[in-house]
C-alpha cells in the first residue's frame, strides 16, 4: 500500500493530474451535463459505489461526477498497467484544496503487482462502519467476482490453499484473489455474506464482464441485478467504432512514424472495432483487406469498399496487420514467417492472444527491442516483423487510448446505471439488463451541443403520425443504428 | 382485365422482359445459389403462393426461383405504378418457349387503377380447385388484409355499402377493396373463411407491413404466423443503405443532370436510408447537412463528419433537398418558400407526404412540367423549386429503383421464410416472427462469391474459445453489425 | 440544308429548348457573370465569331452569353452526333419572342451526314458583306483547319479531285472538306485568302485542336494566334476531373441498373479524367484498381489508396473496365474474352479506339444489342461482356455529358478568350498562348458564389509579405494546384 | 564545438541512431534504389558536398546514399532545434565500426545556439587541402548565401562592425553570419572567392530557398547553377500533401488527445500542404471548413466537397484551427480572443508568424504551460486557447515530421540533382532549373514496388500513336498532375 500513499502524497503529481482533469472535463459533455442536472438533487446520496475501472483521467471525472450527485466512492484499477499515477493522486487529493486531501480514496498505481491488485479490490468493498458497499461499478467483473467467491468461501467455510508456482493448476492471478479470500475468512466468516446482501447491484462496462455476469445468471448463482452497460449503442457504437479510428493510427505513428498512405493494411475482423480501424487507416490513405469470419459483416466489408480476404492470401502483400477480433490465434507464427521484411503487426482487439505472442517466443524468431513496446522479431531468414505493445492493446500501450470525448459516452451510461439501481431498483429485478433506451438517447442528448449539432424536434402531429412518444424513445429495442 | 391480358400476348414485350431477366440472374447471386442448394429437392412442392409485391424484372427473378423450388405462383403487384410491363409479360410467357405462354399468371399493369389493383389482388387468391393459397408473400400486407377482411365480412355477413366520393369518409383505397370483398361475399359467402384456414403463414417485406402484422396480433385477431422479413440484417442493412446510395444520385441526376460536387444537400434522416444518401452526396463531392430527431443518429451523423442541423436554419443554404424519415410534413411549403433559386427537393423515404405537396398545391405557387416526373413550382417573388416525382419516391420515379444486386439479398431472405412456413411451420406459432440468424447469415454467405469475398472460416479450437458454433450464427440477436 | 431549317421551323422543339436554356443558366454562373460584368461596355461589338463547338444546351448559354457581350455569332457543331435539336432551335428562335425568328444563325442537326456536317462549318465562314468572321471559337479545329486548307488550295489553285470510297486513301472527312473547298475556289478564288486576313485569332476548346495548332505553328503555317483554352486550370482539372465524377457513374447507371457498391472497377489513367472515374467508383463503394504507364501518376494513385496494377494481372476480378487514358488499345480482344461473365466495358477517354472495338468484330464473338448505347457480345465458352456506347464516350453516348456547371468554368475561359483576341490582340501575338493566370482565377472568382464560397481577402501588409498583387494573380505559372 | 564532439563520443546515441536509420532505409526505397544503381559506378566519386539540411535520420540515410555514390560529405543542420542527435551520432561514426569513427563530419546539435549555427555553417565549406566544396546541397539558402556574402565581403574588404542587441537593426541571424565571416576575412581575405569558383553548383530544397535563388539571380548576383528540388513533381505534390496527411493528426493527438471525430476544424489555405491537412482531418470524421485567397484553390475545396468560408465568419464554431498558407497573420489575436473555449491552435505552414504569437503575448492573455509543446493561453473573460509548439511548425514540434516513405521522394531529387550538377554540368547553365521531368519520373519510378505498384508499359505502337517516348518522359511540363 506505500506505493499508494507515496503517490499520494505528491502534490506535483496531483497537479498535473489536475491540469488534465480541467482539460478532460471540457471534453466530456455527457458527466459534465449530470453534474449539472443532478448536483441539486442528489440522487446518489447515501450510495456508496465500489469502483473497479481503469485509473486514468477520463475515470478520474466519472469519479468526480459520481461524487458530484451525492455518492460516497471507493476506487481501484481493473488492470495492473493502466493508472495514470497522476489521475490517481489528483482525485484523492480532490478538487478542493492540495494542503488537505478531501478526495477520493484510490487504490491503484502503475504497475502494481497482481498480489497488490486483489488487496486494491478488497480495498474499496470495505467501508468503514459498514459491511460494504452499495453498488459496484465493474470494468471485466473483478469486483463482482471477489464478492461472489467470497460469499461462496463462506458458505463452504474455507479457501482451498496456495499452490506453487511450478503446480500446473497455478494460476497467478487466482492465487491472488484467494490470497485475499483466505485472510477474510479468517478475519470475518461472514464479511461478504453480510456485504453482497448489503449491494443493490452492479453496472458492468465490457463485453466480457457481461459474459460473466451471463453465466452466473444461468447457473443461478447471481447474487443481485446487473447492468450491462457495454450494449448501449452510445457505448458500443461509439466507443469501440470512434475511438478506435482515433487511437490506432496515433498508436502506430508513436510506435513506429512509419506512413501508412499508400501501404496495404490488413485488418482482422469487421465488427464495430474494425470498421473502426479500417476508417482510420484509409482514411490515411492506405488500402484495407479485411478478413472475416462473418458472412454478414463480411458483406458489409465489401458493400464498403474493402477487399475481403483470408490472412494466408495476403500475407505477402501487407505492410500492417491489426487485430481486432477478441478471438485468439488470428495471427500466426507461420503467418509472420511469411511476412514482408518489417511488416507492422498490432492487437486493437482484446487479450493479446489474438497475435500468438507465445508461439513466436517459442519460435527461435531472434527478439530486439525497438524502444519501449515497439520490438523486432528477425527469422531464420533475415526478414523481420516489428510488434507493438507485445501484443496487447496497441491504442493503449503505444498511445493514450480512447480519448475524452468517446470515454464520455460510455461513463454517461455508467453513471446513469448507478442512478437506475440505486433510485429505480424495483425496475431491475435479478439478471442481468441493458439501459432503457431513453436513457441511451439521453447520453446521445448530452453530447450533441459540444459538437454544435442541432436536433429537430418532433411535432406532436408527427409524433401521432409515427406512433411514437414526441421526445422519444425513437426506436424499437432490435433497431440497429 | 383486358390490359393484363393484352400485354401478355405481346411477345416483343416478354422478349425483351426475358432479356432484362437474363441480365438481373447474373446480379442476383443469392436467388440463384437458392435454386442450386434446392433446385433438386423442391421444398416448396405442394405450396401455393400468392404474392403481392412490386412487379419488376428483379421480382420475376425471385418468381422463377419460387417456381424453381416447387412452389405454383400467382402474382400481383403492390402498387399500381410500379410494374414493368415487360417483366410482367415475360414472367407470364414463362422460360420456356413463348409459343405456349407457360409461366405463372400475372395481375398488374403500369398504371392499373386502384379498383382494378384490389380486383388484381382478389385473383393471386384464387386459385382453381383449392379454397385459396396456402402461403402469402406480401409486401405492405394488401394481399393478408384483404384475407382478414374477408373473414370479417363474412363473420358479420355483410359490407358496408359503397360510398360517393363527396362523402368525407370516403377512400379510394378502402372502397376498392370493399367492392372486392361484396362480391365474394355474394357468390361465395364462406370463402375467405375457408381460405383462411388453408393458409400457414405470410412473409412480409416491409417495415409498413410488419407494423400493421403487430397491431393485427397485438389485437388478437391475427389469423396465421408471419414472418418479418424486413428486420433481417441482410434487408434492412442492406437494401436501404446501400440501395439508396445507389439509386438517389441516379434518381437526380436522370432528374436534373445537375452537378452535385460542390453543392450543399440537405438530408432528412439519419437512418440506414439516410446514411446511405449522405454517403452518396459525399461521393459526389457534395456537402451533406443532416437533420434528425432522435439524438442517437443524431451523434453518428456528427461523428461520420456530417453538420447537423434543423431545416430552417439552413433552408437558403442548400442546393437539395432529400427526405428519408418515414415521416410526414418534413419538408413544408414555408420551407419551399424560403429556399435557394431552383433548389432541388426529393423524397426517398417512404409516402409522398414527406413533402408537403398537398400544401404546395394549395400555395399559390405556379406548377410548370418540366419533363416527367420532373416540376417546377415558382412562388410569388419569383424563385422556384423542382420537385422529382410529384414528392414520391425519387429513385423509383425517376430512375430504376435498388439494382438486382441489392434485392437479391432482400428476396432470398423471402424464399427462406416462404421454405421455413413451409417444411418448418411448427418453429413459428401465431405470431410475428423474424428469421433465425442462421438464415440472415445464410443469404449473405449466397453473395460473397459474386464479390470476390473469401470467408476466413473459424477453428474448432477457436469456436471453441469464444463460445460459439463453427460455422456460426455468430452473433447474439441483439447485435447491430 | 433542309434539315436545320425544319428544325427552326418547330416551335415545340424551340420551347423546350428554351425551358433547358432557361435551367442551365442558373447553373452556368460563370456565363451569366460576364453577361453581368460586360453587357454593357459590349466588348465584342463589332466581332463576328464563327463558331465549331457540340451545338448543346449548354452551348447555347455560351453562344448567348457572345451576343450579349456584342458579337455577332454564327454556329455549328464539330460533331455529327452531339447537336441536341432543342437547344438548337431555341438558339435560332432566340430569347426574344417565338414567331420573328431573332436569334444567331445555327448550322447543326443530330445525325447531319459528314458531308452536310463541312458545308455547316462552311457556313459559320460566310458572312453578307463581309470576307468572313473576325474571330474563330474551335472545338477539335475543324473550322481553322477549313480556313488554313482553303487559303493553301487558293494558292495551289485547285483541290485534288473526289476519291472513290474504295480508293485505299479514301477519307470520308477529307472528302466532305474538299468537297467544300472546291465549291469555294470555284466561285471565289481568293475567298480564304482574304477571310484569312480578316480573322484576328482563334480559341481552341481541346487538347486535340491545342495539339494541331501548336504543330501548325512548329511547321510555320499558322496564319493568326491562337488561345489555348484547354490548359486554364480552370478548364483541365475542373471539366476534366469533375465533369467525369459526375458523368461516369451517371452513364453507367442510365446503361445497366448495375450495382457498383462492393464491385471491383479498373480504370485504365490516372489523369484528371482517371482521377475523377476512381473517386466517383470509390464514392458508390466500389473497390477501384488503377492501371498507369507514367510511374508519378501511379505513385500519385498509389498514395490514394488505390490498388495499381496490370490490366492483364487484374483482368478476371474486375467488374467494370473504363478507359480514360487518350490513348489507343488499352482494352484488347484477349483481355475481354479473358473478363469475367458480363463485365462491363465503357470509355470516358478520348477516341473509341480505347477499347479495341473493331478487333472485339473480328474476334468471332457474337454481337446481341441489349438496348441502344448497351451490346453484349459474347465468346465461344458462353462469357460475355457489355459494351457501352460502342466504345465512344459512355458519359455522352449513355448519359447527358458534363453539367452545366462544369461547362461554365470550360465556357467563361472562352468568353475571356474572345475578348482578349478582339480588345487585347496586342498581347497574343503569332502564336499558341494560354489565357493569362489572371483570368484563369477571375473564372474561378465568377463560379464561388453559386457554391455558398466566401473568399479570404489578403491584407496589402500580407500581400507584401509575399510578394504578390493584392488581388492576385496568385500562383507562379508552373504551381500545380 | 565541444557540444558536438561530446554527442560523438556517445556511442550508445550513435547505436540508438544507427538502428533507427536501419528501420528507415526500409522505408527509403528511392535512396536505396540508387545506391543499388549507381553503387559501382560512383558517379560522385570527386565531388565535395557541403550539406545544410535537418540532421535527422532520414538525412542520414541521404548523407549515406552520397557517400555511397563516391562523394565526400561535410553536414549541418539547417534549423537549431531540428537535429536527432542520435542519428548525427551515428552519422559521425559511420556505418562500420563503432570504436573508430569512419563515417561523415557532422556539425549540429540539437539546441545549438544561432552563433553556432553559423559556425557550424562555415564548417561545412572548409575542407583541408581545397578551397571548398564542389557542390552545396541547401534547405533554405544559408549555406549558398554564406559563400555569397562571403565573396561580397571579400570584395568590399570588410564586415559591417557588430550591433548592439539594442540596436534596432541587430538581427540575431544576420550578427551570426558576419561574426563568422570577419573571422574568415581576417584569416584568409580570398577564401570565399577562391571557394565560389571551386563550386560547380547548389540544388536547393525549399520554396523559400528557391525565392532566394531566383532573387540573387534577377539582381545578376547568382555565382553558380542552381537545381530547384522543391518544385520536381515528386517533391512539391508529395512531400507537402501526403507527409502532412500524416504528420498533421499525428502532431494533434501527441500534443492534446482530442478527438477530432465529429469535430469541426479550420484549414486556413487550400495549396499542397492544406490539401493533405484537410484529407486527414477529414479522414479522422472531422468537418473541415477551408479559407483560400486564391479563387482557384477556393474553387477546388469547394469541389472536393469542404465548406470554403472566411476565419472570422466561423472562429466561434471551430474546434482546431490549422494555418498552411505559408503567409502571415492568419489568425490574429481578435480572432483567439473570439475561439471557443479550448480551441486548438496550430501551423504546419511555414514560419510562426501565421499565428500572431507576438500579439498573443502582449494582448494580457494568460500564459500557461501544459507541456512541452503545448500551452495555454486564457484571456480576460475566462476562456483560453491551447497553442501547439508555440506557433512553429506542430509536426515538427508535437511529432516527428513528415516519414521515412515521402522523405524519400524528396531525397532522391536531391541526390539526381547533385549528380546532374557533378556529370551533366553543361545542361545546367547559369540560372535556377528545374530537374528534368524523366529525372522526377524515375524518382516516382523507384518508390513503386515498395507499395506493391506494377506500372503498366506503352507498346511501341502506343507510343507512336501519341508522339512520345516508350519511356518517358510522358508529359508537356506545364502539366498539373
Amino acid at each position: 500500500m506505500t506505493t499508494v500513499e507515496h503517490i499520494i502524497a505528491d502534490l506535483a503529481l496531483a497537479e498535473s493530474g489536475r491540469h488534465q482533469i480541467r482539460l478532460a472535463e471540457q471534453e466530456m459533455p455527457g458527466l459534465m451535463a449530470l453534474r449539472e442536472e443532478f448536483g441539486d438533487s442528489q440522487p446518489l446520496a447515501g450510495a456508496r459505489i465500489a469502483g473497479s475501472l481503469h485509473m486514468t483521467t477520463q475515470t478520474a471525472v466519472l469519479i468526480e461526477t459520481l461524487t458530484a450527485l451525492g455518492a460516497q466512492v471507493r476506487w481501484a484499477s481493473c488492470n495492473i498497467f493502466s493508472t495514470q499515477d497522476d489521475a490517481a493522486a489528483a482525485v484523492v487529493v480532490g478538487p478542493g484544496t492540495f494542503s488537505a486531501p478531501s478526495g477520493v480514496p484510490v487504490f491503484a498505481v502503475k504497475g502494481e503487482t497482481i498480489r497488490e491488485y486483489w488487496q486494491y479490490t478488497d480495498r474499496i468493498l470495505t467501508w468503514d462502519g459498514h459491511d460494504g458497499p452499495t453498488i459496484i461499478l465493474d470494468d471485466g467483473g473483478d469486483a463482482t467476482l471477489l464478492v461472489h467467491e467470497g460469499v461462496k468461501a463462506e458458505k463452504a467455510g474455507h479457501v482451498p490453499p496456495p499452490l506453487e508456482e511450478e503446480d500446473p493448476a497455478y494460476n497467478i492471478e487466482v492465487e491472488g484473489m484467494r490470497h485475499v479470500l483466505r485472510a477474510s475468512l479468517e478475519q470475518d466468516p461472514t464479511r461478504f455474506t453480510r456485504m453482497a446482501a448489503g449491494i443493490v447491484g452492479v453496472s458492468e462496462e465490457t463485453t466480457t464482464g457481461v459474459h460473466r455476469l451471463d453465466q452466473m445468471h444461468a447457473r443461478g448463482e447471481l447474487l443481485f441485478p446487473a447492468i450491462n452497460v457495454n450494449d448501449s449503442v452510445t457505448k458500443s457504437k461509439f466507443d469501440n467504432r470512434y475511438g478506435i479510428r482515433h487511437s490506432l493510427p496515433d498508436g502506430i505513428n508513436r510506435a513506429t512514424d512509419v506512413l501508412m498512405g499508400g501501404k496495404v493494411a490488413f485488418v482482422a475482423g469487421y465488427g464495430d472495432v474494425g470498421k473502426g480501424a479500417a476508417e482510420a487507416l484509409r482514411g490515411q490513405g492506405a488500402r484495407v483487406i479485411v478478413s472475416e469470419v462473418d458472412p454478414i459483416c463480411a458483406l458489409q466489408a465489401a458493400m464498403d469498399g474493402y477487399e475481403v480476404a483470408r490472412i494466408e492470401d495476403v500475407v505477402d502483400r501487407a505492410d500492417f496487420f491489426i487485430t481486432t477480433t477478441g478471438n485468439k490465434d488470428i495471427i500466426r507464427v507461420e503467418h509472420m514467417a511469411a511476412m514482408k521484411d518489417k511488416a507492422i503487426v498490432g492487437n486493437v482487439g482484446h487479450f493479446d492472444n489474438e497475435i500468438d505472442m507465445a508461439g513466436l517466443a517459442r519460435s527461435g524468431a531472434k527478439h530486439q527491442p525497438i524502444k519501449p513496446q515497439v520490438d523486432e522479431w528477425t527469422f531464420a531468414d533475415g526478414h523481420s516483423v516489428i510488434i507493438l505493445s507485445e501484443g496487447r492493446l496497441l491504442n493503449l500501450g503505444n498511445a493514450t487510448g480512447h480519448p475524452s470525448f468517446v470515454m464520455s459516452t460510455s461513463f454517461a451510461n455508467q453513471v446513469l446505471a448507478q442512478i437506475e439501481l440505486w433510485v429505480n431498483l424495483e425496475a431491475y429485478p435479478l439478471g442481468v439488463h441493458r439501459l432503457p433506451k431513453v436513457l441511451d438517447e439521453k447520453v446521445a442528448r448530452s453530447h450533441l451541443d459540444a459538437l454544435g449539432v442541432r436536433l429537430t424536434e418532433l411535432t406532436e402531429d408527427q409524433a401521432d403520425y409515427l406512433g411514437l412518444p414526441q421526445h422519444g424513445p425513437f426506436k424499437p429495442d432490435h433497431y440497429r443504428y
